[in-house]
């Protein structure tokens, strides 16, 4: 039998707590799951730094991956299969590109990514293309397999639909992160009828809509998504982790090309500091190698580096004021010669955290990053898109929200030495 | 004031799934909440292995070391306050042991502390009472603090009735982690009406003791316990991950004792090695930097500990047959000598393991580990051991269940090559 | 000891499925939900005709009151009690306004204070002052505790805190039934985190406020209720539903009115159909002797009676078809014509109906419903209307949406015998 | 296209709590769904007088038939279609014989089939095979399908399988009833993995069996099945409701005998009286008529039944002591004299209540009512009875447990008038 056609004899089920259970029937999907590149994804946490805010987001992107995985299994097998406008010859690529969308997060995405200037998704492709057990599987089915799965990661693949099914305003990956991410913090933001959701889904040539009868259950999806941003993602004590982390990045950085000397060669990182990340040394990083180092590296001399790795390990984190930076510009500028006249350095202790997002989107073309917008599929066999129909839709529409915090060390603030008048100064600015 | 009793001026809340919010309005928690021993219990996983057979089991001790913490404080603020049998001057005392309770445990406790021989109660207690920061915060409260919340958890305290609230046959220690560790992996077997048996525990002299009208909430909550000691705790495959694990930790010390040189010293490991743990150097160790380790290890060029640390880091896990030690003996015998001379060591890849458990037990005197039995509240006043009224419990009560398997590496036995016929024997008797 | 101030010797605990347990602790209360007249409301449906769409919507007022007491006993004992803003002898009378506000509810009270011109809360005062149980037990605490709660309930009171803890845009009455009607019909759509609002409520002279940390939660709720309304209480089949129930009314008071002779005199409507509505007939009346005397007139002769009661109780409803008044009035009147012409009476069997909600609003003096704005509580203390600080808030706040539709029975229109031309026109017409 | 056969064209789905959603493809399961049997059984309430108890218990037996046809039609859809044991051409006849199972039942039934004297599955039969809408709709599928439909409900049929699947001790009407009644009530006791459960289902010619490795699942369900019976079923409270109404209905029936002058006739219980129940009269009567009776009745001037009626509709129950026949029968008899002395009528006022339940048992050839076991399948595909593999199971197995229970009006002893001292001595003898 053809590779991409075996089935397992017998069904194995993966226990999931969003999904209850996890369906792999596939030989291809079984045998992707246990490369050593998939089962990575087990030491990188899904939400960063979050853990430190929520203490129940402890949870993985393999995790993660796996219910993306289910949902759009349940898309293609309860619902498409059978449609006319579903080619089932694609099923295969779509739950390939679905397990492996996330393939090329390393650890702490977003700071590393910042820092050493690379993309998760460069490294998805590079995965995908490279010499990994992942590859060899896909090359299996066929040839040009692997380059399929990658151009739909990649959102250039021509299978649009396809592509819609994973990456869109409203699709498995976002539907699988904001359950997950309610479960496992607990809060009860992220609930919304993804049952009913998946059952109005139907499949056109370019996209993924949604019968008008489900209008309803995506205007709760939509403001579900709001709301974890607010309350979860961007919450500011998680950002205040953050923003130490790409601090211990910068300073360890630094320190490298300033030849300083580690106590242990910091050998995982060497790559990144050259900016010239390999895929082997790539693969070896995750976030069991970042916290024996920051482990490390709280005994080390450096004074900057050793107290902003005590602060990310013991969780011992900078506190945060509103800041608007049209308005307090110049006591933002204040402030870092105050810092730096109190001998504490700016660059690394005064630091200016901004986050943004935007709901929803109806499509706005020439715009940076172009968004296809959610469509409604009416009785009349129209597509309207949905602000058109959803008057909390169109109220959200388009609105971004942006917040920026300024957040800095209130222990160091709180010296009564010689600087105590130097201290009060900066207090008074930041209270 | 007395730090004692200083309260926090505005509540503290952590969003928690299990219980909604944890809330801390005592000062003596919030400070041990942020010491650095504390906070080390985020690098160590509440169920070990267990994540590789149930993937959401991601969450840490530090998560139900709060959740702990969080019973008590109900059954204390909201159910004994005011009760004459409860004297309140004993709720700090309580409060501080119910979230100490699992200080001294380290990475996969099980596993090491039967490799290593030392137990993760004498490292409580020796954080507990050692140049630590919870040290620290608990001499403030008063120089013998410390003791008294080390004899608590050591069940040496004459204390009994706060002894009984976080160790006994339901106490908040086993009443936070079936339900926690139900909710994290996704079965449903963890459930039972917690709240209800909150409601209906009355503190006595020397226990907690149930009243009659919550028997059914306590029979569901034995009930819960086991279901949940043999479809999660005793999971076939996570006992394969130890096995593996165990062994990875046999190897290094074996390799270790024989100047065996690693190309990374393991300087996190050498006083486990030599048997003389130094707090110090435990402190240090978690679950990243053994993971730390066995992916370097993966490389070592000794065959055994880099193909065990492959295994375990990938998920690469032995299969196992069921065994019955009292008739099998024989053919473990016979398995042996072909492992032997099929080049494959025996002490690493044939492995029995067995799991037992008691699911109640009412008193025995002289067994070996005497258990306080529950007891129920008459509506008369007088205290009925449980198995006397409740014919569930007593139908399992002392019946003690075990269960064997062997262990091995089944793709070592799939060779086709010179040693065909040596193999097909082997998977004979195992298969 | 004063009645007002005694307690049951064992607190009384009601097994409730959305809050878990409802605490009764109080003799008053205790003794009012053992009344006559509260009993009563467990023979009254809490959504009407919702159950015939949602066929688990089978609960009772019985049910939502005793959930609306219990939510408002929390906010005293949990949250309010203690602070100086709330004056504790306000609690009694509370409790029993929360507990009682819905008692003058009748069976479909929609249907019937539409047809019969009368309004439940008039005679939730009448039972309340009148000579019932529920008054006899009010007494006992004071002569005019009765006239108290009766003021509470009807927002007459100068107590305006209390006021609106049971009826402002949220208070423990919405609060119950969003998540009690989510609950029992299964949908997802009412839940929200009522606990996280609980604890960020505070008593303010005029009003309960909201701390600003509890804004999201609150953004919420208003979602909840926006879905609640939309998706569950003006769902078109119950709507349909409804309006065969307010024909069959009209059609009896018609009759009855013609002197018609029943079958069976139905006396339990006679003071309704007069218009006379006494307090004693009215208690009498509940769901149960209406469905007793919709099976009756099934089998009278009047076919129109008859038809509509066959209808109503065999689930056999009216189909219905979009209906916008401002463009579509022409067909309107040509249907009108059309079904008399088919000797189908359009009274009864061509019938628009309008559901129309305003998912929340700040103040605007002036308008014919004054609405209480919600308030948020900021940091420094001040009072910010909601809409002010939240954008969805913003975004959907006064803007009122009415949907209107058009119902009439398909089944009568699908005869082919000589209408068929006819009838073929008015099909063209609504469908 | 053949009626049996076909579709609808588009899929209905029911919003169902419990089940989140149940879904009708069927023409014949939609149009029984619709007769006015079908939809009489919204009239009669799932758990009689429970709901007086828990007052969430509302939902009626509409509910649970749905619920039961789900469960069924997932077994059949999702688990055993395509399995070669398994004939799809009895799916339609399974499916019927789910939905309609209860359809016989009347108000209460308990009492009403204890003082009438007559089954409910006669009449369950008398509904499918006499002139009614779902007889006409049944024999549309072929003339002697309504017969093999009561045959599978009446356990007579040969199709074995199919009526294992509908009532056996691990059947879909336990299944859905267990966690229907524990979803309304609020109780937590009633849950299982049912999902879990359904995929281990495996049709076999005489029954439906369990995999072994769903054991654990299906010990989860009988405990669930232990704790709702003695938790909800038998709660003592609401067995205080029926033996009221019980007596009511001897009462009635008694007057009735003696040709006692009703105000209003009770037409709708006369062919009950006489033990000559016509199919015409049994389906007028439900719980609506029976509450309207039992309101007039409180008018009535026979003092039993009007005090009886007013305890019912009321919520003015009897008390209960525990009563141990063997021991207590001399206590009986000399309550008895003391009853009839104060002149309170003992057969009315003092009444023995008895319940029992036996949880699981195996196959015990000859007795009474003989069970059939519940079968594991074993890996090498023997079958073994469930309790020779599961020790809990075992544990518990043909332990059948009784409680009984003496009802009496507490408030009747309650007397200090001249009759102080004879009711001192009852009370004393009852409490």
């Amino acid at each position: 039998m053809q590779y991409s056609a075996e089935k397992l004899t017998e069904e194995k089920v993966f226990k999931d707590p969003v999904h209850r259970y996890v369906h792999v029937r596939d030989r291809v999907i079984w045998d992707l799951i246990g490369t050593k590149e998939f089962q990575r994804l087990r030491r990188i946490k899904q939400l960063g730094t979050t853990f430190l805010t929520f203490h129940g987001a402890e949870h993985s992107r393999f995790n993660h991956s796996l219910g993306v995985y289910e949902i759009v299994r349940r898309m293609i097998d309860d619902v498409f299969a059978g449609r006319p406008e579903w080619n089932n010859d694609e099923r295969l690529l779509t739950l390939c590109a679905a397990l492996l969308h996330d393939l090329g997060h390393g650890p702490f995405s977003h700071s590393f990514e910042k820092v050493f200037d690379f993309d998760h998704e460069d490294l998805t492709r590079a995965i995908i293309l490279g010499n990994t057990e992942v590859n060899k599987i896909l090359q299996r089915v066929s040839p040009d397999f692997p380059t399929q799965v990658a151009e739909v990661i990649a959102k250039t693949s021509a299978k649009k639909l396809v592509v819609s099914m994973i990456s869109s305003q409203i699709d498995a990956d976002r539907m699988d992160y904001l359950q997950r991410d309610a479960y496992f913090t607990g809060v009860s933001y992220g609930q919304f009828d993804m049952e009913r959701i998946l059952r109005v889904m139907r499949p056109r040539e370019e996209q993924v809509v949604i019968k008008k009868s489900g209008m309803h259950a995506v205007e709760d999806y939509i403001m579900s998504r709001y709301q974890m941003y607010w309350q979860v993602y961007f919450h500011p004590v998680s950002r205040s982790a953050e923003v130490i982390l790409t601090k211990i990045l910068h300073r360890a950085k630094y320190l490298y090309e300033n030849n300083y000397s580690f106590k242990l060669e910091p050998i995982h990182f060497t790559s990144l500091f050259k900016e010239q990340v390999t895929l082997e040394d790539y693969l070896k990083l995750d976030e069991s190698v970042c916290f024996y180092y920051f482990q490390i590296w709280q005994e080390e001399q450096d004074p900057i580096i050793s107290d902003l790795c005590r602060r990310f390990v013991n969780r011992n984190l900078f506190k945060y004021a509103e800041f608007d930076p049209a308005k307090e510009y110049k006591k933002l500028a204040e402030l870092t010669v105050l810092f730096e006249k109190a001998g504490i350095d700016p660059d690394y202790y005064l630091v200016v955290d901004s986050s943004s997002d935007l709901p929803y989107d109806f499509y706005r073309p020439g715009e940076e990053e172009e968004r296809l917008p959610i469509h409604l599929l009416m009785k009349n066999g129209e597509l309207r898109e949905l602000s058109r129909e959803s008057e909390i839709v169109d109220a959200i529409s388009g609105k971004r929200r942006t917040d920026h915090k300024l957040y800095y060390p209130a222990d160091f603030l709180e010296d009564d030495s010689n600087q105590s008048e130097l201290k009060k100064q900066m207090r008074a600015l930041l209270e």
